[in-house]
């Protein structure tokens, strides 16, 4: 029996995903060869490109103006967007409102000047910053994380502002309305609502693309693996096919529709934590709240324990909040089913019942 | 039916490692969870690190000596390595021996000064060039390419040197008798020998580690990943899983077994290259043949492809040889089996009576 996964990512993937994945381990479109063997450079990958980048274009309604990316390291991405597109002398502005915003800015800072615009970290993240007002036009981009994995918040619009943005998208990528066209550049690792772990999703706006710096070694240089359409080296095959398989069934499904059935598993356990005697949000405003990755805790650990204890006894894992934040994240990626959040949501009320009952 | 494939990685896996994946994608270790699913921190993943990394050091008997690791991108070494080990005004030799070789000198020079001690790019890397004499000992490190993939040709043995070694043996690692412990750092894509593409083993060993330049940015710094552990980020646990499979395969059967049959294999390919009347090995000189590929053309361009048409036609696909070569590769990794190589050599063999028939 499947365990239902609110893990944090690696996240839960689609069975139907699942099966075919593992189907094609085995002989891949009756090539005769498995996935894991294909080349690299020959039609049945070109294919399996090909069609990623026309998924990403369209789901994110890009209109072709975008080089599409399929990487290796995500935090790799720290390094490359100031190497690429950070020139001597010039300075880049980043919003700190998350652990990964604050590691992205301690990478970035090794290769040049960086402005910190604004941070939440003295009130451990439990909110978002406040939008910097007055942004130097002069920045050569501006860099912010669009959901905080960690701590649960989310930028759910971004005011348009004068220089590039840039944007860490890696936990809410496709998972909510976003206009994808406002941002220079995007990344997003695939291990939470596009694919497995192992490959990170970059997409350049090609006029962003040709301001990028010279001089990077080839696998730091995105107009590099732009040139060599993702095969500059040998791509990781399987986590690409992977994520083509998550996307297509994000087609299949409809985005509006996942986007809305997000909308509703968030709101359904949001009101739940809000209404459950035992249990508290972290998130200083509901308006900061993510719809992804829901953090709250008990009033004690012991309490923690026993709702941890009870939903592993009721197949739901993954649950554990971050060693920041304490407590519980539940993470309510794409293929996290409505009846996945319904039965944490009653799992939630029985266990309040049963505390009460106990005191 | 699955097909013969010798392509040159990513390559062949045994059939066992891909049942297994296979399974794990459906259910890893009945524990209600994905392989693509369990996370990157957790008992699971742990024991699969734990279990690679002793396996690792058992196989290239290492002592203990090194910090084993898993990367993602192959290339990215050739970018690594200097940034971690070439200091401010100092220098690092280069041997180089074929196209990965000079694509690793090129994006090393990003970082120093680098001297090419020796080169057999002349020549089309049809041989391995001399190895040079006199080396200026004061060279921060001494970097080779074991096994070039492209040409065919293959480092046996290396000589004493009192400069750190650095090697890129993705094309060899665990293919056949090496002295691992001669290496400061050595590394592999796992594609080719000993797991499937997307992830990239390297070993440091822990004196030179100690050498290694502070101020990387962590994606980029060895020493930022053996503290974490190979968790860094979220490494590609599918990737990493498969390659553990592989590696305990290799374990099973015994490497001195598959050293045997890997020469054995080699020995059986070459000696008929070197019979059969339609075919010439590409290589200079026989010491200089790699165990892995064997690169071969045949009289004219017709003839070879109606070659590669008959081995397609008997289930032998990937023997296509690269473009800057031509003709034949044929790739011998550990997986393929002495059966499919005899293969090979019959079909040559009843290929040459058919064509001689034919004339």
């Amino acid at each position: 029996m499947q365990k239902i996964n609110l893990g944090a990512g690696p996240a839960k993937l689609p069975q139907e995903v699942l099966e075919q994945a593992a189907a094609a381990i085995l002989d891949y479109q009756q090539s005769g060869l498995s996935i894991l063997e294909i080349p690299h450079r020959g039609k049945l990958f070109d294919a399996i490109l090909e069609e990623s980048k026309a998924l990403v274009n369209e789901l994110c309604e890009l209109d072709n103006d975008y080089e599409i990316l399929w990487l290796q390291g995500g935090r790799l991405q720290f390094s490359m967007v100031p190497m690429n597109f950070l020139p001597q002398g010039a300075s880049a502005g980043y919003i700190d409102s998350g652990h990964w915003a604050a590691e992205a800015i301690k990478d970035a800072a090794v290769y040049g000047n960086i402005n910190v615009l604004a941070s939440s970290q003295k009130d451990n993240y439990n909110q978002l910053p406040e939008w910097p007002k007055d942004i130097d036009p002069s920045l050569a981009y501006l860099y912010l994380t669009t959901n905080n994995t960690i701590f649960g918040t989310q930028w759910k619009n971004i005011p348009h502002t004068a220089m590039p943005l840039v944007a860490d998208m890696s936990s809410d990528i496709l998972s909510c309305p976003r206009n994808y066209k406002q941002y220079a550049l995007f990344y997003a690792v695939a291990q939470k609502n596009i694919g497995p772990a192992g490959v990170t999703l970059a997409a350049v706006h090609r006029s962003f693309l040709k301001k990028a710096k010279s001089g990077n070694a080839s696998m730091l240089d995105y107009a590099a693996h732009a040139r060599q359409h993702s095969v500059l080296n040998t791509p990781p095959v399987m986590a690409i096919y992977t994520s083509l398989l998550t996307l297509r069934w994000i087609k299949q499904k409809g985005k509006e529709t996942i986007f809305e059935d997000n909308r509703q598993k968030a709101q359904w356990l949001y009101d739940e934590i809000d209404r459950n005697s035992l249990f508290t949000g972290t998130v200083a405003h509901a308006a900061h709240r993510s719809g992804m990755n829901a953090c709250f805790v008990a009033k004690d650990k012991d309490t923690e324990k026993r709702f941890i204890e009870f939903c592993k006894n009721n197949e739901i894992v993954g649950i554990e909040g971050h060693r920041q934040v304490g407590g519980f994240r539940a993470s309510l990626y794409n293929a996290v089913s409505k009846s996945d959040v319904e039965k944490l949501v009653t799992l939630m009320r029985e266990f309040e019942n049963r505390e009460l009952q106990l005191s």
